[in-house]
């Protein structure tokens, strides 16, 4: 998906959304246990009840992976199903990759090649030639983790680094090697002060933003700190959309939760082309 | 696998290597792809050749997970084999993760629980609520980034954050998270100088230490800066001995190249008691 093809979605869904499924075996409604493949069930429950809603979904490989070979097909059978929505969905590996260069090209095999999402994180702790293999795939999106939303920010990522913060010279630097046709940032809702000032180093790039609900970030603040022309923001919430409810009502309370999302959202969208 | 068994173990085979399994389909001989699973057939015949001199086997995820579903069964099987050879080879996931805490405690369940790997590499960035689900196994090892082996190094690991770098940051700041009972710093060979000052910042902690052979980091020189009185080195060494040779005789020249980098080593071993 183009950067464009991004914005257009954005406008004609009236929504920056994005769903993170960070399906857990263990917090899904129990009587999807019957079905073979209770993670798929769920997920495609979720896409359902909030597709018209949201423009992303982002897999949180971490669950998957926990759960084995069987992890991976449920996996893979969400990716086929979300595949079925082409042009209205833009997917997210959430993986954290990075490693050095002729392994990163490996993980970047498995996220746009066996799985064929639009996007996938990466870690920047190794350096340009970790993230370049990521880079090289046409219409495909590298997502850089730059200030996190969780507690150990504070551990490396606001050292000071001269006159900037290790976070704000990973996004300068980042900027040397793509264009914001084909990546974005990782900004955590839990910093609306410092998104205002990122704003200012990476005016033209997307931000995915975690963080919102049980993490604490609150969408109007960040849509006042982070938008830029374009929109420029892809606002992720995971656990308060996927387990609203804990009952046979999981999907519509997840339309729900996710429509309160959106009208939060909406004035912000109106001042958009 | 505790420290103690560790050291006793690198004392008992006279070798503090590791074999890297970054197996590549696409390198390995053509007559193994007559096997169903040639990937795993490759890693059996390469650990029956070395495992009386490797301590250590690191299978390098994103080479399976570039698979499919088939390469996390190779791996999978992979893992079933060493176990078979459980007191006698330290298993490492080379798999570089690290989220916020309840991902990255997914993660640790993958490795540790699912994979029952020994050890596992996890990327910094995101600070010690990353880290953390990984130190709360017991018998279980945190391989934690510090200075890698590659190129991209220049780009963050080497910024200055006052006194210090980042990665002796990383380093001094790891040390209060967790005792060297548990925490081992990646630090690559093609650093032998910087491996010396940081042997000052953390005397006990075993290194791993990728980055020999095709990277460019010589034996001997990383012995000469980097070893404490545990020895506490684990030397890497991935496609020099995978690949020595494209024919049928691969396993008998991975012994030979393996036992080259063990002669390398014994002057070393030798001091210690």
């Amino acid at each position: 998906m183009t950067k464009k093809e991004l914005i257009q979605l954005i406008i004609r869904k009236q929504s920056f959304l994005c769903i993170g499924l960070d399906t857990d075996i263990n917090l899904i409604p129990k009587h999807l246990l019957k079905y073979p493949d209770p993670v798929f069930e769920f997920n495609k429950a979720i896409i359902d009840a909030t597709r018209h809603i949201a423009i992303a979904y982002k897999p949180n490989i971490a669950f998957y992976e926990s759960m084995g070979i069987k992890g991976w097909q449920s996996l893979e059978k969400t990716m086929i199903y979300l595949h079925g929505f082409k042009d209205e969905i833009f997917t997210i590996a959430d993986a954290k990759r990075g490693d050095i260069g002729n392994t990163s090209k490996m993980y970047a095999k498995a996220f746009f090649e066996w799985l064929n999402f639009d996007a996938v994180t990466v870690a920047p702790y190794m350096g340009k030639d970790s993230v370049k293999p990521f880079l090289e795939y046409k219409n495909k999106w590298t997502i850089l983790l730059a200030l996190t939303s969780n507690k150990g920010t504070e551990d490396f990522q606001f050292l000071s680094t001269g006159d900037e913060k290790l976070y704000e010279q990973v996004i300068r630097k980042a900027q040397q090697w793509a264009t914001p046709e084909q990546l974005i940032f990782v900004v955590g809702a839990t910093h609306p002060e410092e998104l205002k000032s990122i704003r200012k180093i990476a005016p033209d790039n997307f931000y995915l933003v975690p963080g919102v609900g049980v993490q604490g970030g609150v969408v109007e603040k960040i849509c006042e700190s982070g938008m830029n022309k374009d929109g420029g923001l892809i606002i992720n919430s995971s656990r308060s959309i996927l387990y609203a409810s804990g009952g046979e009502d999981y999907a519509e309370r997840a339309t729900i939760v996710a429509a309160e999302m959106q009208d939060k959202m909406l004035p912000f969208i109106s001042e958009l082309v």
